[in-house]
């Protein structure tokens, strides 16, 4: 293995509802595309699968509990996207984005207005427990929504991507593995796609303690590898993710059933302990959340 | 840009002092490997940018101060590595690794006994602050070291970037990026590589507030796009990094100039704070780190 390729696929834009598998189907038989091969690994941005799955709620529909008006009254977040977010996952603190970084996000931003209207927006983000995994807003996103609606991440990805690696196998012969993929927010202060849920492929490298090249056992090994292949195929998606939604990765060598089973709980885990610390620091900081 | 395409370079084993760019050049010239092109990218290793640079100490030259010797006792870290990254950085706090996750490093491991091999000589990661820039144990890598020495990292990673640069286009005429990458501990619990310096390249999408598709301002935008080369070559260099230590990256839409002049010291900063924080609470938990 010394050469990987990505090729973005562009699949249209969904509304919510449409059959994946087609559309991507579809968009293999045109002449651009290279045809699906044994081996190849497709990174699938969970936004397209939460349309596919019809995970778009009405914000107008959503009846605001006190806990979530509460919420909203101090950070500064829509009420029904707090409430949209106590229903999604555990609220563990708050960043108060508006508050510690504005100069920062206005020499990153397309001009100081918009950076100032998108602070408007969502003049904060709250950190979530999701699924046991560590994330911002619960992954509910209201960008590239139709106006007045919000997209929740797939209720179980790792169960959407098996389905969509079976459905393939079965319509289009191919032995393909699937990472769903999703923005989160890096500790280096933007953002970085990192997997959420995979299918047939072992999303860890597991060879922690194998030997250097001078016999010592290493501490380390422990690649994160469906997080990189989604980070790689960010590069390639980048702002156009709403067009190239999948992007097919090919070359890769990986395992298909490594030792966890294709369960990426391992990889969510991590210093999971250290980090909800650190969120509840804030938290005591800047909101009183009360439990619901 | 539909497609992107990432080259593993071999350029052999360094053992200090040697010239990169030359045996850059003498790989590329190798039939299997592509010619360098205007506008290419290659993802550096800082391991071996750190040996081209002689960066490489004799731990039995390390005297070892009374602090170190102190961290040394409640880590069981090697005192002349403490003493090394005291030297290199500020220490944070600590990661009692084998104190914390030994079940789970066991099922990541090649065998259980390596594993107990490898937390025996690095029982614990210090959180340290090298340059403003969060990592472990000051980036002081003794695997792949020869016996009995450590590779620091780079003392100036954008400069040796800019270095390699130059050298590239006046050797061989080819304008390229250059990314130096390293491997960081994810909050994930494994590893994944990141940028730790970079010339030619604007390290982040400076995107914040842009329009979504349906005209409103977004909160995101902010990608790390030297992160997400340096992730995207890991998949393809892995546990073989030591062979493959460049990677040619080819079809990336990238700024040479970006709205902060290839100066990545933003994309370090991010939510330092909050981490910050973070480390300190495990140290007050484990350790009494006395101030130098």
């Amino acid at each position: 293995m010394s050469e990987i390729t990505y090729h973005g696929i562009d699949i249209g834009l969904l509304e919510g509802g449409e059959d994946l598998v087609e559309l991507l189907l579809e968009a293999f038989e045109e002449s651009e595309t290279p045809t699906l091969q044994d081996d190849d690994v497709l990174v699938v941005s969970s936004k397209v699968v939460s349309l596919a799955e019809e995970r778009i709620v009405e914000l107008d529909r959503v009846p605001v509990s006190p806990g979530a008006e509460r919420i909203a009254d101090v950070t500064g977040i829509d009420a029904r996207e707090v409430e949209l977010t106590l229903r999604e996952s555990t609220i563990l603190g708050v960043i108060p984005v508006a508050e510690i970084v504005p100069d920062r996000l206005e020499s990153y931003a397309v001009s100081p207005e918009a950076a100032r209207d998108a602070l408007e927006t969502l003049p904060a983000l709250l950190v979530t427990n999701w699924n046991g995994r560590l994330c911002t807003n619960a992954g509910i996103d209201l960008s590239n929504s139709p106006e007045g609606t919000a997209t929740l991440l797939p209720t179980d990805p790792n169960a959407s991507a098996r389905r969509l690696r079976e459905e393939i196998r079965e319509r289009a012969g191919a032995d393909v593995a699937i990472v769903i993929a999703d923005s989160e927010v890096s500790h280096r202060g933007g953002s970085v796609d990192v997997a959420i849920g995979c299918a047939g492929i072992d999303p860890v490298d597991s060879n922690f303690g194998a030997t250097d090249l001078f016999g010592s056992p290493k501490v380390g090994g422990v690649d994160l590898l469906a997080d990189e292949l989604a980070a790689g195929a960010a590069v390639l998606s980048g702002q156009a993710a709403e067009r190239r939604p999948v992007v097919l990765v090919r070359g890769v060598d990986y395992d298909r059933n490594g030792g966890i089973d294709d369960d990426v709980d391992l990889v969510r885990a991590g210093f999971w302990p250290t980090l909800k610390r650190t969120a509840q620091v804030k938290l005591a900081e800047h909101l009183p959340i009360p439990r619901r």
